[in-house]
């Protein structure tokens, strides 16, 4: 029972939280930097904010400069941005990605980091409010910024207590009209999220109860994930569960699983989650062998064997991408430098982690 | 799942984890004050803060002037001396009573309260580190405060999110010597915060994932308790689960069994978590004909019938004390005017509640 648990993050969820309170934006201060994607105009995150700030007589700046896998270049712009404007406060809209690079921003805006990654990470961050409006990276809940780092051809994390954010709205109703492809790729990513916590050295009671809970509710919705049919409840159910998620993998991190994704991303440009997707189950099987008491209570958290969950994400994931020996073996290389590899209770070498790239995503033909 | 959940608590669990964690006091300041019972000299806790505090070269003064059920006068001479010493922050040592009295030290010592029942608690509090040397009343991760007014011959809870400790340490250590009696009432105190936040109307899906593993965690040890044995792994579960507990109730607040409970602290001297004990049984009894979905989650999270619980507890209990239908009638009105009798899931009246009081502790013979 040795462990540690931290989760700072205030958690507001239901239909039009954000509307209903605005007074929890008061404190914050009179000026935001709104970080957000292309899409929050259509989804109505944007307008709701924007509505929220009038009311309370705060003024914001927009910055809607974050593409994809965002880089360190594109947060240093966002930082300079609320810096010239004065920002209080950042409030993030969108999905992972900028609602991580607006923690960098956040931090930047305050701090000097010549190498954002090797940077030490003091408390003075300006103070971010989350509103996701996919249901996967969990990134509200979490004081994870994960970036693109181009010098080593991979997507990093950064990490510190002070990027956690002061709240995280959740509703799902930004999510109504989201594809069906990021809503599939995005719900992978959160059950990875629970399933790899579970995995995790640092697995503890909270942690574990919390996984259970996002798996129950996550693989609750699969039938609608299946059918690409959402009800109002199904998208709500579908965030919650991804946020509870998220509070796993803060106390957890991930696992080679992650590490290995982070290169179908990287060089190959498959979304995040659909990366997990492809390599999780994989993983698991050859988890098995190693810590086949964790793998027993993953099962029965999903309600299903692991074969069986297999065939449900691989159903979710539709005709898979082809790869070259070549690429297997280095993808193998490279996730055995990440950190992560140390954080699984069943340790892989790199030879293993070849293995398991050449059953998920090898040439069997 | 319209809801909203905090947790700002870091929690730090495991053996010698203060000894081990000396840098996690350090930037709470210079000066502390220690806010103790009479037990922490003996358990040790004391003894291991003290080395702590020398190490890092602060000063600290020892308040062990709280008893059992603490009054508003003893906090407010806590907080003088607080004040007089210069106190930068406060070291919690003990059971529910030192824990939820430090709270009320650390906001009367930055705040003045007319009436501490009814202050508006701003954020200026003395920043808190918890250590609890029972496993039972979750204070360490709650924003609650129970004292007892006099006035109004109860218990009562002051709350406020700046009530929050910033840091609990959880080490069963402290809790080898614990008297079988102290640790059997505490126990119970903790099922009971995990069961009422079940039935509570602010129940969501994390303070329910909580419930349900401190559950897990608290009625694994039902052999240890039944026994009075235990070992160094026990002592640790129970505090675990006990804390885990109090994460749930921090979410969801009481029910009318702490309502009614209250009453025979404080009329009868009966042990806090020894009166829940006496009362849950009936309660959720009376629960199953008004809420029977939430009766069988709970259930199903205790492993068993609500049959079989009543036995289990009833034979922690052991002989049960009598009382007169005068003083019944006395505590269900008391209890129907306790704000928590708002916050189950079913809705209790007065003579329901005399019903529950009847089935739980009438004469019967």
């Amino acid at each position: 029972m040795e462990f540690s648990y931290y989760m700072p993050v205030r958690v507001i969820s239901g239909a039009d939280c954000v509307l209903r309170n605005a007074n929890v934006f008061d404190p914050f201060g009179k000026r935001a930097l709104i970080v957000t994607g292309k899409s929050s105009e259509k989804n109505g995150a944007l307008s709701d904010v924007a509505c929220v700030m009038h009311q309370l007589g705060k003024t914001y700046k927009v910055f809607d400069g974050i593409s994809s896998n965002p880089s360190a270049q594109s947060v240093r712009e966002g930082a300079a941005l609320a810096r010239s404007f004065g920002a209080d406060f950042v409030v993030a809209i969108g999905g992972g990605s900028p609602m991580d690079a607006a923690k960098a921003i956040a931090m930047l805006a305050r701090q000097d980091a010549e190498d954002i990654f090797s940077h030490s990470i003091s408390e003075d961050v300006l103070p971010m409010i989350h509103i996701p409006t996919t249901a996967g990276t969990g990134s509200e809940v979490t004081q994870y910024s994960v970036l693109t780092n181009d010098r080593q051809k991979t997507k990093m994390s950064i990490s510190a207590p002070f990027l956690f954010p002061k709240i995280a709205f959740l509703d799902g109703k930004y999510m109504r009209d989201l594809p069906q492809s990021v809503t599939v790729n995005t719900a992978i990513d959160a059950i990875s999220h629970a399933v790899e916590g579970m995995l995790s050295v640092r697995a503890n009671p909270i942690t574990d109860a919390l996984a259970k809970e996002a798996l129950k509710i996550l693989m609750g919705e699969y039938a609608s994930l299946s059918s690409g049919k959402y009800s109002a409840e199904s998208r709500q159910n579908l965030l919650v569960g991804a946020s509870v998620a998220g509070m796993v993998i803060a106390g957890t991190g991930t696992t080679p699983v992650h590490g290995m994704g982070y290169s179908l991303t990287y060089f190959r440009n498959i979304p995040h989650g659909r990366a997990n997707g492809l390599l999780l189950p994989a993983f698991l099987h050859k988890c098995a062998e190693k810590i086949p008491a964790i793998i027993s209570n993953i099962s029965a958290a999903l309600g299903m064997g692991i074969a069986d969950f297999s065939k449900k994400i691989s159903a979710l994931l539709g005709e898979k991408e082809h790869f070259t020996d070549t690429e297997l073996h280095d993808y193998a290389h490279r996730a055995a430098q990440n950190r992560n590899i140390h954080n699984c209770a069943a340790f892989f070498n790199e030879k293993e982690l070849y293995n398991v790239l050449q059953e998920a995503i090898g040439n069997h033909g």
